[in-house]
This record gives structure tokens, sequence and C-alpha cells, in this order.
């Protein structure tokens, strides 16, 4: 959407349900009455429900609930995250999309889309994206070495799960990066990473929130382990105030990663975990170990105490909880 | 080039200075003596020097100094790399390639070419392609995870200086890759990963050998610290034997890194370390560090014994040696 009508959203945003004339919006933009007309006449199609009045002029009665650049980026309080959005209505995967133009974007980028086709969830499994829900990736250029790659999930997992926090739910962060609400997974985050073995050339963070995903939406097998925020609150969420909310979160604690010893990030972490105490079964590509979560270091990894006493800590892996 | 050249070429070779009459030859491929001189028309327009003489056959009498697939190919002792080759007279760079098709080409896929554009260094250093030299990619999908990738660059070191030595050369590993001859570099190892954070998707391997280049063809800011095959034998050596014996090397290399533990490597990348005793200085992107490099832990990274006689253990990094 070109900055003129971005702008005219914002103006009537701003207004609430005050008219604002054709001749005010022109005169701050600099174009002519009937410009202004033919930009609303555009902004209406993409869903907005715009009254005119003679002599009146323009009053934004509702807004699409369609997740827009230019709704986002009104009142977005952060400085890189979410400055330059690359929206699609329908797209294969945001996580591919972002990988492909990362070298190009600047960082902070994030690719956002109605729903995807083919998302990819962690170690090449399908990620349901159903309607009502928020899929993005984020674009981040991190100066750090590739062994510090992994804390980029606890940094967003931590970051998800506070947002979701002041939307109203008990979220909690299963170890490393799911976040779950009365343990049934709410949202999930896939990590990729281009790098040299010196350097991280840059990070694609996936984050995928099932907002106002139905019950009745969900696949059959992650149905009984899924929830979705509407769910949980019994009622929707505005999504844009989510994404808002969670860009300037994460924006905040990927500061704090870059600025601060981890170990700040680890001990916030620790206070939302939903893993600690538990016992998992964490498999990595070279082993699987069995036993009781009961720590995470100062570096993030996950202490686990097996069953022959010995403590195993690991950096990155998936991890599943022991039926209880 | 198609099977049938490659077979020809095949034949001539293991027939020495022996002719092979072309009925004998396209009873083996089940072609026509008239296709078979259509052939050895085509081999001989790529550089091969190949006698006919009537009613006795078909001679080679020298092959082109070109790194051609099918060169590589004969009596080459892998089982994965090298099997598949992507030539290039002349590209952009070769690890740029191989990441673009790693996802769709297998395991041990080599790319090579004769030069290299723009020959990519490590951190975004220009790399200099000058003719002579071997320049190429291997294609890696071991099943690791993202921490273990530093490590494939001690391996790839080890198996470089190991083969070059058998060339007659006292090749020494500088850590954590750069593989020296008498304190000057003769090959520079630059590692890209490809991975979520749980697990690699793929490697690439690049590696650039100044095996024949010429020492006044070194840019004059490397000319002093550079060496090569050539200049060190006092005479070229084979590439294409080369090339065979260090996709052999590298391939054992490989194994053992996924078999067995990884300080058996370590402990032969030690005992070629042109490094360990040395003052250095290390630069990661985090942090600085100044001392004498004491040895390698059994997970490849380097112990440096600061000046306030702290040990600092670096898995990633650029090392710099102290002037003497």
């Amino acid at each position: 959407m070109n900055d003129n009508k971005t702008e005219i959203i914002r103006i009537l945003k701003a207004a609430g349900n005050k008219a604002v004339s054709g001749q005010e919006i022109g005169a701050k933009l600099g174009i002519t009455r009937a410009m202004v007309w033919k930009y609303v006449r555009d902004i209406r199609k993409e869903g907005y429900d715009i009254q005119s009045s003679p002599k009146i002029g323009y009053t934004l009665i509702s807004s699409p609930d369609m997740l827009y650049p230019e709704q986002i980026k009104i009142g977005l309080e952060t400085s890189l995250f979410g400055r330059e959005i690359v929206y699609y209505d329908e797209i294969e995967s945001t996580n591919s999309i972002a990988k492909d133009i990362a070298n190009r974007y600047p960082e902070g980028t994030m690719v956002i889309a109605e729903t995807q086709k083919k998302g990819r969830g962690r170690l090449g499994s399908e990620w349901q994206s159903t309607p009502g829900g928020i899929w993005f990736s984020l674009i981040l250029k991190p100066s750090i070495p590739l062994e510090y790659a992994p804390r980029i999930t606890l940094v967003a997992g931590l970051a998800v799960a506070k947002s979701l926090r002041r939307f109203g739910v008990d979220a909690r962060i299963k170890w490393p990066n799911d976040v779950l609400i009365n343990g049934k997974k709410v949202c999930g985050i896939l990590t990729e990473v281009d790098a040299e073995v010196e350097k991280v050339d840059y990070l694609v963070l996936g984050i995928g929130i099932n907002a106002n995903v139905r019950m009745k939406d969900f696949r059959e097998d992650v149905k009984e382990s899924s929830t979705s925020l509407e769910a949980e609150l019994g009622k929707p969420v505005n999504r844009i105030e989510l994404i808002k909310d969670l860009l300037y979160e994460l924006e905040q604690q990927y500061i704090k990663f870059k600025t601060q010893q981890f170990s700040n990030i680890v001990s916030e972490w620790i206070s939302l975990s939903d893993t600690i105490g538990k016992e998992v079964t964490v498999t990595t590509p070279v082993k699987i170990i069995e036993g009781k979560a009961v720590g995470v270091t100062d570096k993030g990894a996950l202490l686990v105490k097996t069953r022959n006493n010995t403590r195993e800590e690991i950096i990155a892996g998936r991890c599943r909880y022991a039926k209880t």
C-alpha cells in the first residue's frame, strides 16, 4: 500500500469517530480533494468501512481483520522490528521467503502472511497455518558466533510468553521455545541460520501463533495438544494489537540479548518455564537423553538429570514430556 | 561430458601408450566405429591429444591440464565425495553455487571451477583464485547439531594437510583450518552452514589450494604470506592426482568424524599443528583474545593462556600470530 493510503488511514484512525474533510486530508498530504477521494475508494476495496458525508468528510467505521502492514505500523513502538514489512495474502512459507530476501533486506524485516500453504515446523515437520492465526518471520543479523545461535530461540520464546501474558493468558515456555497455555501449544518457533562457522550471517525467526484459530480447525493429530488464544479467552484477540505488542517485546529482548549477560535472559526464562521439574525425553541428532529437567544453564542449555544420576547439558534438541 | 566420451578416455588411459582400435572401443560401448570417430573428434576439441593410425587405432598422447570431471572420476577411490561433479570453466564463486544447489544435490557433490571471478574468503574477504590453483566446494549433509559445525573445519584442515604432505611438502595447520608450508599459506577453507538451531541442513566446504599458482600472480597484499605447491616443490603438481587424493582423504576423515570420538581427529590435528606454542590474537564476533596457544580441547576449541593467566576456550574465530 502506498504511503498516501497509509497516511489517510492513520489520519482517520486518529480522528476516531469524528469526520475529517477531504480538504483537510488533502492539505496534510499535499494532494487535491479529488485525489483523496480516489485513495479512499481504493482503501475501501481492501475491506475498510469508510463513511463519507458531503460537506462533512470521511469517518472510519471499521478496519478489516487483516494483517496489512499499514495497520501494524500505526502506533508500532519499535525502532527496528517490523519497520519493513513484506505482506502476502497467501504464501508457501514465510521462513522460506525471509531466507530468500535476507541478504538484501535490513535487519528487523518482517515477512507476514494471512495463510501459509506449506508452513514449516521444526525438523521438517509440517506446521498447520489455519486461518485466524498469526504467521510471520523476522530477519535478524546479529554479530554473534555460530555457537550462540541457539540462544535466540530462548529469547524468542521468552518474548512471546511475556507478550501473550499481557493479553490475559498464563503462557509458559516449554524448552527450548514452544509456548504453552495450560499445557497445550499456542505458539511454535522455527529458527533457521545461515552462517560461516565463525559468524552468523543472518537468522530467520519464524513465529506461528494460534491466535483466533478455531479448535475445530486443528488437524486431528494435533488437536488434543493444541490451543488458541480465542479458545482460552473465550473471545478473539485483536491480532494487530498482539503483533505490535509482540514486535515490541521481541525487540526489547533482542536488545537485551545483544547488550547484557545472557544469564539475565535465562533467569527470566526460568521464571516462565513449563519444563523444569518435568520428566523429559530430549532428542538431538547425536543422542537421546531421558531424565528429569532440573534447570537451564547460564548459556541456555537444558540440564537433565538422568536415571543413572549423570547430568547432561543439552544446547538444542527436541523435548518431549513423559506421559503422566 | 557424456558417458561414452568419458568411457573412451578411460579406455585409452588404461591402454597407456598402446593403441586401441575403433572396433574394439565400439564393441565395448555398443556403438559403431563411425560413432567412436565422432566422439574422438569431440574429445580432441577439449584439449586431449589423441593420435589415430589407420588399421591400428587410437592412442592418448596427452590430456589437457584442466579439471574436467571425467579426469577426476577416473581412478577416484571415494564412495561419496566427488561422485557427482558440477564443473565450470569460470564462475563467480563455487561456494555460492554449492549453496544454491545443496538442497537438490546429493551429499558429496563437488562444485569445481578453473577460475572464480568472486572467490570468497572468510568473513567477507576476497579470495584470489589465480589460474593454476584448485578451487572447489563440497556439499555435506551430516546429521549433527549446529554446535558441532565448527568441527568440520578442523576435519577439512587435517585432510588437506595430510594429502599435501603425500605430495612432498611439510604442510601444517594454522588453527582452525589454514594450511601452511614454511609459515606461508597454501590453502584456505571457508565453511558455510545452513541449519535449524537443532540440526544442520547442509554444510558447504569451500577449499582453495594454491597448487600451480605462480608467485608473481599473487596479489601484492598477500604475496609475502602466501605460497604455492609449485613454488615449494620447484615443479608443478598434477592437479588431477592431487584432487583425487584429497577427495579420498576428506572422505576418510569425514567418516571418522561421523563414527568416532572427535578427540581422535583432534589428536591427529595436534600432531600437524602450526599454532600450538605460538603467541596469538584470536578475534571472534564478541571478543578479542590475546595470549599463547597452549592446546586444542577434545571438542576442537583452541586453548589460549592469556597474559593474566586465565585460560580461554575458543570454538571458532580468526587467528593471527604475533609478529616476532
